[in-house]
């Protein structure tokens, strides 16, 4: 073996304030470092199982608020109050300009235009003709796969098998409707379940994989981007021209001049975004409102896409084609995260769509403040100014 | 205008107790929200000028521990402790059993390869030749541009211009190293500089923008995965065939065997990274550690290459070509995001290569276990035991 | 306007020789240059209405012989031989040393596993919630589209709409199987009747452009990969180590090697295919049998997969997902271009699947003797032995 | 073995009729079709080594000339006719239009901004520090492995070795200029004697391959859009709203509005080339005029740049970055394939800068016929008229 010196956990229950703070005793042993203000804050360890292992205390991430923010959803209406949680100075103040162009242009109209979360197993043939003949055969009997996969979930809705033979593989997505959790997990087990059913079943009895990786689960894929992972939202806006100009110090033509140089530079370098930076109010909503933060791979790639109106007016709209959001389960239950779904209303059953409403909304918000910032010139300035903790 | 109410703030001093309860309150009266958990936490708002904006309070994350980890790195070397925020339970025993494996084969190998951080401004001109000719005087101006953008910051340094002619626009990347920042505002501001020294200089006097879309900032791009940005990393350790076994129940020939799945599977889904899931790690490590976690997006690329060799151990290895890390500046001096970077002996000047191998090498081990745990059948069940938050 | 010469034309009948003859004496006229081989062949101009206009000549392009290449398809049986038109010294000699490996390693074993020829018009609305609701009500009334499209074919089916909801927009792709031709007009024209029939009918009357450019004619995407354009084909053999090291002087232990290599460049590089050269064989077939050449940009993608058997054996696959091709219409009724299909047993009705067949077969021969050449170190000197008019 | 029977070829000098004779009564035997167009023509047999083996006829594809096309390009002036080989009827038809629209806005602008040909070979190390150290060094010694790559070559040049380490690799692209010729065998070649040089100089004596399948050649890459392969090529033209009108029958805001649409399309779809189809009059130049036809896969790549000007004209501008053309070598010198680049002045040394020039003007020209057709609603109307080959 080696020497290595494991952490110490209490087996009889681990999540107590005393294991944790044995585990911060082991660390100020080995590394000289005390923990102090990870100790701090309200987390009682009681509520972490199944939200996290080896707990030692907890990450202070100050959330600063932007709004309000006008949204004319089908689940989300109203002005809404958005706590952003991040490090980075000027974020909260340039998501919040937006939400007031936004706000005074009369507000973001959303609207979630599917939903689909998958687990994407693999199965292996002789040849390339029995993954074909493999697939035709799940076609004719996806009512019984259905009922399998059913079965394990409470909420989960099996509603497509999508195959992709390659090879003698048959590479297949199995895309679900999963309430309000994000349900990678509700689905990887459905899809499990219905694996194991499929291999005793089918005369074959195919070998394999839960994951042929084309789910693409935690990363950008133009899979993803084509055929939706979580929801497909969008988030519309038409700028008035005299908005633009008073807010933002831009004109409607100067912006759309820019949006083709964008677009050729979006192109040209491949990119999984041609807007201005939706990751940065992903991260800060994900963090604040207990989503899984990684999902920022996969939730930061969309369209943008605008035109200039005849009266001089700009639509302006993100379509974001994978975000994964979730009203429950997760980390959305833990305190912090729940006042800020709170905040929204958005805490508990029923209210996911709503959550993915205003998140895109925020992206668009964001994108029309720092992609008319970098026009107006300051935005170099800007970062001078508040975000004075950057060297 | 509208009926919008706009958040208070304290114009004298905003960054008070005070003025963050003043807007409790008013999220008390517009949304019914009392805030108890968001105002706990050893945050000094007086801390804060430069991260957050609107400052209401904290978001709690829970940290787990992993390790030992054993990295043998130019930086890092020598057994860590990692602290991993997130939510999603799993998540840190499966870091920590991958960094078991690691250990017990002798330790990740890690290599900074490359680093170059970037602004990527586009110059616009009448013709393709017009843009051309710039770029031939830039190339023979470039020891007088490199004055210029570097007036503007202590630590950065301009190392490369590189240009990339479409339609009458030269897209340029000016690539810097940029210390031990992130450094994305230093570019910034140096670009901004050369950028308009340029514009007075040379005899066409071009219009630019400081961003043609080609950095790409906070979002993943083919550009980034094939030119760096950021640190371009490799975490590499020959996994014995033995521990494979023991630890992870599976073999090499069959983990070989599935990689050839992976690699199809990514290649025809047009993904960002081949292998399991390298943004977990990534966005646990980056909440705990003060990064900007936006940053995930870009960061979560990467190249899986794997050989299994002669002697059935199995050579398995990471390339981040996009890994954006700071051991300085940002949220990297906030209270607990600071004893993370203690903890990992990462926090302030010098330290920041020592950190790219550092989150390089938990990627690696998150990977050997993911990957491992999906052959090993004990994907679902693992989740089913340990993150029963999940619905 | 200006002062072009047009090119002369005959308004009664300009398929003659003498119309031909004609431009041929404008262009000795304007250029300088007599035409002598281009006016030769046996090419009657009476032919050409549909597949030319300005008839000048023909292009005498060298067609070498290579074979017998065995296929175990399940349209295409036995030992085939294939002119290969091309001015590329060594690919015929290249190619037929890879039918050699295959014919003696049994024969390559091929499987069209998807039909699918598109166009993809875009729909245009005030909101997305329009495009959304559009796209509800396309689905629930797909019968009567598919039989407004029909109407215009003998041949073309409607199989399935695809819908992407992107900002107002509602792109589609309308998927029809279409016999032997590749029927991209077929397609096209089917299409534009069930758009106008969508227009009227629909009580929103949607502005439509006919194509969305996701089909995307003409040119390689993610989304033909994905989703398939014109016929997904398997060819797949498992190559005999003791027949690679005799021919190709390669072990299988060593391309296996390579092959990850390989994969991890063609991951980095962001390539459409990940094999030697698919191109070459499409180009040397599409020319010589009348294909659409410049269908060699959607042809040429694909994914190679592979595996090291327990036995040594390689198993190598090559799938082409939108691959295009066709047995009747366009240029296949030329007359070298019939008499190279009928060499094949492809020409006329019913015979576009045993050509796709033929054609995967001759790419995986193809990169089954370049892929080893490299390895074998021969890959220059080859090129050195018969590429001798090369620079 | 196997019953396979051989093509028949004669050892002492196959280049000659009765060789090719003997083939076709081959194929008579073996498949009862008889060759009569396939051995008409007028080319030579003697001609044909290093183009061709096996050699048994020739495929005649019908020329159709469009034009003129007005260039003001810095190697091609003036006005062309170009002789478009191909099978596809309305092809010629839609190019000649856009030639007169193009003529009559007084011409393309076309300027090659860049030359880069390459060879792409992978250097193996034991670690990546290794691959790492081994690029520095490689820097360090760049004029001794120019000095011996150029010594296999008369015309090219090795003008920069990019790097991309991954792994315990280093994968590098040794960039040429290549004169008259597209030069891959040449680059194959002075690639091969560095690689040779560097594994016998370097005390690592690193194993390589000489492609790395980053090159990439003969298939779309992201890669090669960004860096280059072949010439990188810009053609660029005011189009004048009055000539759209009249001639196109569309308005300059109609086309702007669809390029939006066209535009995100292209991003969603994760496509090679944002533009109408740069692929047909690629195959048909290069059919024509004995360019490698294979290349096709790369060069139809590209990104179409537009803007709206203030006085309603509009700028359409096409970037191809990875055309690869020859002037010389390959299948240049056979008879119909010179008379055809005499046509366009292109035959021989000196000028393969022209012919890119005017490759490129014909690809802006193509586009805007077909581009414009779509929007005026003739699109399929014009094929049912001229193409009625068609099923």
């Amino acid at each position: 073996m080696t020497d290595r010196k494991p952490i110490p956990r209490d087996p009889a229950n681990d999540y107590t304030p005393e294991a944790a703070a044995q585990r911060a005793e082991f660390l100020r042993e080995r590394t000289g470092v005390g923990l102090h203000h990870l100790r701090q804050g309200s987390l009682d360890p009681a509520l972490l199982p199944g939200n996290i292992e080896n707990f030692i205390g907890v990450a202070q991430v100050p959330i600063g608020l932007a709004g309000p923010l006008r949204i004319n959803g089908e689940h989300a209406q109203g002005d809404f109050y958005v706590p952003l949680a991040t490090t980075e100075g000027t974020l909260v103040a340039s998501y919040n300009r937006g939400m007031r162009v936004v706000t005074e242009c009369g507000g973001v109209t959303t609207t979630v235009v599917k939903r689909s979360m998958q687990r994407a197993p693999v199965f292996e043939f002789p040849t390339a003709r029995g993954a074909r003949d493999f697939g035709e055969w799940l076609t004719a009997h996806f009512d019984e796969v259905r009922r399998v996969a059913e079965a394990t979930t409470r909420v989960g809705r099996l509603v497509e098998i999508e195959q992709y033979p390659l090879g003698n593989l048959l590479y297949t997505r199995f895309n679900y409707t999963t309430g309000d959790a994000a349900g990678q997990n509700m689905t990887g087990k459905a899809t499990h379940a219905a694996c194991e059913w499929l291999r005793e079943t089918h005369p074959d009895h195919p070998r394999f994989l839960l994951s042929g990786s084309i789910d693409t689960d935690k990363k950008h894929s133009a899979m993803n981007t084509i055929r939706t992972r979580g929801r497909r939202v969008v988030a519309e806006l038409v700028v008035r021209s005299e908005v633009l100009e008073r807010i933002l110090r831009v004109d409607a033509r100067t912006l759309f001049r820019a949006r083709q140089i964008s677009n050729a530079g979006a192109l040209m370098a491949g990119t999984a975004y041609n807007g201005p930076h939706a990751a940065n109010g992903l991260a800060a909503l994900f963090i604040a409102t207990g989503q899984d933060v990684a999902n920022v791979a996969e939730s930061h790639a969309g369209v943008t896409y605008a035109q200039l109106l005849d009266n001089g007016d700009y639509y302006w709209s993100v379509t974001l084609p994978s975000l994964i959001v979730a009203s429950y389960g997760g980390g959305t239950g833990l305190p912090t995260q729940r006042e800020c779904l709170e905040l929204l209303g958005c805490y508990g059953t029923g209210r996911v769509d709503r959550l993915a409403e205003i998140v895109a909304a925020v992206v668009l918000a964001g994108d029309i403040s720092l992609g008319s910032a970098v026009l107006a010139g300051d935005w170099v300035s800007s970062h001078e100014r508040l975000g004075r903790n950057r060297p």
